[in-house]
């Protein structure tokens, strides 16, 4: 059989990781591929740097939008990343030219993915080496879908994991990952939600066969989140995750990413570190999770030559096309409430009133510790309300004298 | 597009599963298969009995063998079960016609795979709706597989998450199981290993390309599990759960089925009740974790109709083939023995010689509780052993005069 001949546009970490895996596992991809599977042309920045893979004979790029044009591909591999420009050109004139694609450009996808005509695959774009895409419009191909959520940024994962083992803040966890390379040093992508919610897009649109548009999701990010947060939850039952939700409304599909309460007997609630972690939720099929590592090298490549081998042996799925809608808000839920407050007699009773005003109802309220001249925590957890009504409330309880902070607000989603 | 015909054998819950779901979710089948799937045959042994499915104009075969001679299907789906006739006889007159054929038979395929030949889908197979062989051969096809292990009996799940989490018997657990639909009145399939070992020979054919001889796999199930020793395992922070381990050895696949203690931070601890759990281990995309319902119409409707649907779209995946090969035997690995013995002073030293004399060191010695003429437990963990040596050392506990019953071992895995 012929060798199926591939392009390669980025020569990242992830970029390398594809060339490795092609040459240390051959033989098996051959097998499995029906075809050898090879690299004959790249495209990267730095032509010296050294990759730790063999790059000789292999035609090279300056310029990645020359690599969709060269004549003796069978298919592109884009690991440039980034919404624009060159990663969409380079796309864009592939698959014009009628070149398969497999990108792990989720940002691309989430705004662009729906108006790109022809082949093109993206395992690697959401959650790393788990194969949550073929599970979603394969494996559950016979289910309607009723809710994918997921937790799907491990650098945001292993910062809320850190906090909450040892009671440490935000900005010392973060600047840890930063050390370990488990964050960027730019890491607003990640910790202020962008991440997460690319991926969701491209999950619901495959879940739902409904383009979401892309700038009017919800995106709430882990910033906010302090460490008496996470102790508070854990008190209740609970840890924080930032979750991707995706889930049929009526009509449409509510998509938004936001930090919620999961409660301590989810699956979710176990998932620890960098670690991601997909749950699909079909009629038929019930709830399927699939958990592993969301990013780096190995995972992702894996992602990426998966695709390849299923194109190599022809195997297709469909996507989803038409004009992106906008995504239907969250609907109700409960929510976790943490108040800064000067300790005096009233301030509970001035907190309840306000949620009674705007038709909040309360489950729990967790009052520890006493200092008077200081603020202290209150805690209180709402029953079921629509975000406008507790938003209502907040205002009111914002303009209490005895409220020192902003209020911090938490969905609680029983995932 | 024309409809793919297909004719299903075997009208139990599954079977009308299968029917149901081909008609409730016919639109959006039909849109992801490309063309509509629709059940023009069948075969079963009570025509007259209602299956809240309406059978008009689908022709009936009294013998399943006649459905697989029909002309006019283009699939037939066995859901008879059973590894010989008429199972057999059905799928492979199916295939030496041609026809493709979709099963959820474990026991068939894992005495018989290796040997037939022709177009054989079998997601429902193992673990229910969760999409596992599809992980397996098409998510982590880039992959050289290390390792697969999977809880892979939702009856043996459940009945040890209860017996744990209740303090109670097998043969109590057992039966409140039955009267709940969790067990069948024959039970010996499930608690006995067999329904697992067939699983994890199909899995290991697929993970190492080499089927497995069935017939030599070690299969011990949880019948000698006892509550003291979910209780003891669980002070020692683990859980026990019925594993299927297939995993690399020199030279072969070592493939085992035994109830083996898991960490408590492992997420295989973390399946509860009728939850099946697969780990896949490759050597780029590292574990992978699986989970969901394993049984249960819905669940196995969905993995068949996803297999029919890939058949649809003419996406195939290679299977493995080749004369079956003997297991390796189980590598060394830290154990956990649970004695009842008379309380005198010695007893603890006696049992540390023995242990000592077969090689084997200790981890941990748990005595709870002095109860002078009655028998108490004593817990040993050792560590990381042959089995041999193991067994070596029993022989000679089990001469003891103070030791009065047969000693409880169990392997400790570190999944």
């Amino acid at each position: 059989m012929q060798t199926l001949r591939v392009g390669v546009a980025g020569l990242g970490t992830v970029g390398a990781g594809v060339l490795r895996l092609l040459r240390d596992n051959a033989a098996v991809i051959a097998e499995r591929a029906g075809r050898p599977i090879g690299v004959v042309a790249v495209s990267a920045r730095d032509r010296a740097r050294d990759r730790g893979v063999n790059l000789d004979g292999v035609r090279w790029h300056d310029d990645p939008v020359a690599l969709a044009r060269d004549p003796g591909l069978d298919a592109v591999v884009e690991l440039i990343g980034g919404a624009g420009d060159p990663a969409l050109a380079l796309v864009e004139v592939a698959l014009s030219h009628g070149l398969p694609v497999i990108t792990a450009n989720k940002a691309l996808l989430a705004r662009h993915g729906a108006r790109l005509e022809g082949r093109l695959g993206f395992e690697a774009a959401v959650a790393g080496g788990v194969p949550a895409i073929k599970a979603l419009r394969e494996g559950l191909a016979a289910n309607r879908l009723r809710r994918v959520a997921g937790i799907l940024n491990g650098t945001c994962n292993y910062i809320l994991s850190a906090m909450a083992q040892r009671g440490r803040s935000l900005p010392e966890v973060l600047a840890e990952a930063q050390r370990l390379g488990f964050a960027e040093a730019d890491p607003s992508a990640d910790i202020d939600g962008w991440d997460t919610a690319h991926k969701i897009a491209v999950l619901a649109a495959l879940a739902f066969g409904t383009p979401i548009d892309f700038d009017r999701i919800a995106v709430e990010g882990i910033r906010h989140v302090g460490a008496a947060d996470l102790a508070a939850a854990r008190e209740l039952g609970f840890r924080v995750r930032l979750l991707g939700m995706a889930r049929r409304a009526r009509p449409g599909v509510e998509c938004w990413v936001a930090p919620c309460l999961v409660p301590d007997w989810s699956a979710l609630a176990r998932v620890e570190g960098v670690e991601n972690a997909v749950l699909l939720e079909g009629d038929f099929v019930g709830r399927v999770l699939l958990q592993g590592r969301g990013a780096g090298a190995g995972p992702t490549a894996s992602a990426v030559v998966a695709d390849l081998i299923d194109l190599a042996r022809e195997r297709a799925a469909p996507r989803w096309h038409g004009a992106p809608v906008p995504p239907a808000s969250a609907g109700p839920a409960a929510h976790y409430l943490r108040l800064m407050v000067t300790d005096r007699p009233g301030v509970v009773a001035d907190v309840a009133a306000a949620l009674r005003d705007s038709g909040v109802s309360l489950e729990t309220v967790l009052q520890r510790g006493r200092a008077p001249d200081e603020a202290v925590p209150v805690v209180l957890v709402t029953h079921a309300v629509e975000a406008a009504a507790i938003h209502d409330a907040l205002a009111a309880i914002e303009r209490l004298e005895s409220v020192v902070e902003r209020p911090r607000l938490l969905r609680i989603e029983h995932v």
